[in-house]
């Protein structure tokens, strides 16, 4: 089987209009079918701030009610997604934007209530891979943004990571993929104060006592997660750490094993 | 040849959320290959007074600065598109939205600045088939927004009717293309407060005499240009009306001749 690369990028890479630019080029000169994912966080708050609409994190998660929706969507479908679109293209990587929704792709169920209510908050239920592999057949890369649908005309906002998670998962049956969470950092780090404290790999073995150590917290917790649901189903590489990881074979960052 | 409809709604028909998801639910049932071509006016308008982003017309053609293009990414790529794909999924119609960026399909340059500068305005010059085509022959129907890239980097905000046609135009060579144009009169009238008052046919002969007449003025005279340059490039049939020329044999509209 071929290799296909599902890369989700979050945090400074897509908050600095620069480093966006940089990575996208990058990007655009690895060889071989590749899968883009990316959310959007900070844009969409400022947006919201700008037109008065408050911003309600519970958990470090989004509420997401109907105003908020609509500003994901915008924001992330359109101003990043296509932002990026036109970038890529400019650097001749012909690319597709894709929502959860384009190809019917990402099946999603509004998260139930139990004791928060997220609000249009998905849960992917179901990949389909058809539209997707039909583009990486004929050259063509999917950016998938961070929205999902219930396929009942209702969009829902998802979790980029657990996006890549599960769109590797699901090509995992046609490719052989490996999947890269690119951030600021180079990896889970053993002293947040020091870039260089790289944990170089993290396995079932060591990963609860890394919890326990306090070395995972906040963000990386869930991102694990995702890490380890995709090596556990079938994904034969995931990765967490910067960009370099793509592009400079001499680089360090946290590779996640079974 | 297998025919192909390209089918653009503007007006009421994205202006009203109900009107839009009747119409939807309709397209969806139509037999065959299609493409739709949307824009979305009124809610640009909507949200750049929201944000107090001052809205400029000249000659009807809205002046597209740095902010109104982020609002017409937002809009159209973002909040519309993904939107329709939604509904369209939801009448198990498979559907995938582009700007023109995606899969390099419209490339446009920036309009030159001679009396008037419109900003971030494109015109057209280059239609690519190849990712559109694809999809249509795996059943996916790509819905267009009105936006499109000049290929280095740069989306630019394209007039929904010349894309339309455009895109009627470059897929005739694979096609048997019909090109409707769909809005809430039943065609081009003769009296405007008569709606039943439709011209049926308009071709190179009897156009002259109408716009002498004064039938033909303000967006009807470019939508005509658009129609007029479809028709005479390849295009089997040009429509203009309400959409229910699309449904309903019986119905009456305005067919544009050479």
């Amino acid at each position: 089987m071929e290799t296909l690369k599902v890369i989700k990028i979050g945090g400074n890479i897509i908050d600095s209009q620069d480093a966006l630019k940089v990575f996208l080029a990058d990007f655009s000169k690895l060889k071989g079918p590749k899968i883009l994912v990316h959310g959007g966080g900070k844009l969409a708050t400022k947006l919201a701030n700008k037109m008065n609409i408050e911003v309600k994190m519970i958990e470090g998660r989004r509420v997401t009610d109907k105003a908020t929706l609509e500003i994901i969507t915008m924001i992330y479908a359109g101003k990043i997604n296509k932002g990026m679109i036109a970038e890529l293209q400019a650097n001749k990587c012909n690319a597709m934007g894709f929502s959860g929704a384009d190809g019917n792709t990402i099946i999603s169920i509004k998260r139930p209530v139990k004791k928060i209510d997220f609000g249009f908050v998905g849960d992917i239920v179901k990949v389909n891979t058809e539209t997707g592999n039909l583009l990486l057949n004929n050259n063509i890369t999917p950016v998938f943004c961070a929205i999902t649908h219930d396929a009942n005309g209702q969009l829902l906002n998802t979790n980029a990571d657990t996006i890549a998670s599960e769109l590797a998962i699901a090509f995992a049956d046609i490719f052989n993929v490996e999947l890269y969470f690119c951030f600021e950092k180079k990896g889970v780090l053993k002293d947040i104060n020091d870039d260089d404290s790289i944990i170089e790999k993290i396995n079932s073995k060591n990963y609860q006592s890394l919890i326990e150590q306090g070395l995972i917290v906040d963000g990386m917790l869930p991102k694990l997660v995702n890490c380890f649901n995709a090596i556990k189903n079938n994904v034969k590489k995931v990765c967490v750490g910067t960009s370099e990881m793509l592009f400079n074979p001499n680089s360090k960052f946290t590779t996640i094993e079974i």
